[in-house]
């Protein structure tokens, strides 16, 4: 077995934004030989399926820049300063779909992309929706999408959802869902 | 209904790398207000879930720096100029793995991180699988895992695997392992 493990020689920074940073870590490897990692800093994010009690999921069609198309994904938001995870995840939910959930149970995280940024989303089931008014940030454009769970886990498991935060709620709501419908 | 666009009028690249360039979009929004996006371009990828006859699953421990920790994945890589997705995964299965796969069944693609970048990721199903002598990158150091379909099913419904591409691949293979098991 490997130790697999990288001893961060130096650090040197190369970009500082809005969102990201990034740095480039010199580091040895296992063997002694000496490489490089490119790293892109995210003070990561939450990502919220709503599910209704008639199995009804809301979802959100936003274009996203980096890959010039309109993905559909669950409603989701960075981190803000000093806000938890489950904070975020209220806060999300409300202002990309207006909903209030009675009820917002954990599913996991992931790292988005390991090989090159630190991004990690935690994910969440919202579940006895109340609606209301949605009040998106004002340089966020959405269209909310109502797809019946049935249907959006035949979507994913067909490989037509391309968003990887949303197969992965998906993926770990499997067994969850059912237990919040009211037509069990 | 938003007709979801983002106009580009300037872009400036901040940073070229080995995997990532970074560039700054500056863009003009549906309601004509300017906001800029932060773009990390990487050149798309690779990933591939393994699964023999017998529903062993073959995975990969690998130590991310970005997140400072061991990450169980599916075998996966970067695509190499000029190669096609499915020669990719045939190269990253053999020399993560050393397998050989008969068949290799498309499962669909992510976009791991599309708020901040482009990286796409090709998902494959492999199965009917000859070993033979693994064979990683110079600067990669991989322990191989070998877990039952079925357990890599339940930890990932259960939030325990970390990482975006696998949790995608499992769901989008779930409908089709059955048919590639000799116990069906």
């Amino acid at each position: 077995m490997n130790k697999l493990t990288e001893k961060e020689i130096k650090r040197e920074y190369k970009y500082h934004g809005k969102i990201i940073n990034v740095r480039i870590d010199t580091v040895e490897l296992e063997n002694g030989a000496v490489s490089t990692r490119e790293v892109v800093e995210h003070k990561g994010a939450v990502a919220v399926l709503p599910v209704d009690r008639d199995g009804n999921c809301y979802l959100v069609e936003q274009f996203r820049k980096p890959i010039e198309k309109i993905l559909l994904e669950i409603p989701a938001g960075k981190l803000d300063a000093g806000e938890t995870p489950f904070e975020c995840a209220v806060r999300e939910l409300r202002e990309e779909t207006g909903f209030i959930a009675e009820e917002i149970v954990e599913l996991g995280y992931i790292y988005t992309t390991a090989g090159f940024s630190n991004e990690k989303i935690h994910l969440y089931l919202a579940t006895n929706l109340t609606p209301g008014r949605a009040d998106p940030d004002e340089d966020e454009f959405l269209n909310l999408r109502q797809i019946k769970w049935k249907e959006l886990r035949e979507m994913a498991e067909k490989g037509k959802i391309n968003d990887s935060k949303t197969n992965a709620a998906i993926l770990m709501a499997l067994s969850k869902v059912k237990k919040y419908l009211s037509d069990k």
